[in-house]
């Protein structure tokens, strides 16, 4: 097969711990209600726009699996291949996993706030092993071994995602088949920053909006031909607009 | 790792067209809302047995994805690794697929029927290629080519999965994985036909109850150390005779 290439990225809805407003990065949090819906409104869009994916790439976290499957199965698509890697895992938020946001920034302020949510290498504080919502001792990491992240910044999640584009997202791009991706907010910001070129600064202002398929048409060398394509692009400007204005409560 | 190895059967639940009384085979039906009640209730009882899988085999049907996928949701073991095949489907039904079963037993009368229900080696009657139920053209079976079944006996669903037990699922077992296999009436009985010794003519009275987990221990040569053990035996064997009562409507 040759190019151009069928990659689809879609970032999971609303989950519960979003409607509680809790820092959640790796702690395997369910969607809500809402979440749900957006699931299968994705799988609408693709089925709409006729974009048949062959292979789905998940994360190890419930919400982007149910995401993955609820789109499929509205797609009537829930036979394809499946992978899965904790490479496309969200970006571990350290010691904030499972405070309250608001409460985190009334009490470290809006300057460290925005650090921690926006710096490209500046990681939260480490999580200790025998905090509640550590990972450390979770079975799905067991390869890990002691690897297990305890925090990272967005640099940590390029360093761990990117090697599992090179190694099973572009192998199986190269054989033809359209690949989607769901995933989280940082590790599809990651994989975008690569794929867009995008600097380490600007990548700060890059949102991904949740629930809409990203639709990008690749090259020989695997690199967008132009830019990528959200299949309802007024809903994912509101969206990205919306995640945006997270930061600034 | 050695032995026991553990492998767990999973038969789908009730399907729109087990509602509607239809013969389905290949035809790709989603589960009725009994259906999903029967794949968590799955869930449930793995999980309080304590069983984790670590990868689970579906065919390419939707009402065993969905089986695996609600229970593996149930008993919070939606990450583990996904094998899909075609080889695990149900029997191909040939011309009965899509057809009232009631009609057809008065059509055709008991003796045709069970003959075509419970016979190891004669199939119903080949489903033509541009009837309505038909699999040729289905993109899933896409690598098949023209080899895409138009029916199936029993013995020809056994010569179709038995390759994919050596070759993928006992390979799995090896490495000391938990395996799910999450499949249908007619490939499960092919699969414990094969483990528990069952000769061609006693294999015609062995029913699977759906929606149970049927757990195996299995020794180096990966053939059982003792019987299967249903999770719940007393609501599996409520559930044969039901399926055995089916065929003397």
């Amino acid at each position: 097969m040759s190019a151009p290439y069928t990659l689809v990225l879609l970032r999971h809805g609303n989950s519960l711990w979003n409607q509680q407003n809790l820092f959640t990065g790796w702690v395997d949090v369910r969607l809500s209600e809402q979440g749900i819906i957006e699931a299968r409104r994705a799988g609408e869009l693709l089925a709409e726009a006729g974009i048949l994916p062959d292979i789905v790439h998940t994360s190890v976290l419930t919400r982007a699996i149910q995401t993955a499957d609820l789109a499929l199965e509205q797609a009537d698509r829930l036979w394809i291949d499946v992978k899965r890697s904790w490479r496309l895992n969200e970006r571990h938020y350290g010691a904030l996993q499972g405070l309250d946001k608001a409460e985190t920034l009334a009490k470290y302020g809006p300057e460290q706030f925005q650090l921690w949510r926006r710096s490209f290498d500046v990681p939260p504080p480490v999580l200790a092993d025998d905090a509640k919502w550590s990972q450390v001792g979770d079975a799905r990491y067991a390869n890990l071994g002691d690897a297990v992240p305890r925090t990272e910044c967005l640099k940590d999640v390029i360093e761990r995602m990117l090697p599992y584009w090179e190694s099973d997202i572009a192998s199986d791009l190269k054989t033809g088949k359209t690949v989607l991706v769901t995933a989280h907010g940082n590790s599809l910001r990651a994989l975008v920053k690569h794929l867009d070129g995008v600097s380490d600064e600007d990548i700060a202002e890059l949102n991904i909006p949740t629930g809409i398929p990203l639709v990008y048409k690749l090259g020989e060398d695997l690199m967008p031909l132009g830019p990528g394509e959200y299949l309802d692009p007024e809903a994912a400007a509101a969206g990205a607009a919306a995640v945006a204005a997270q930061g600034k409560k």
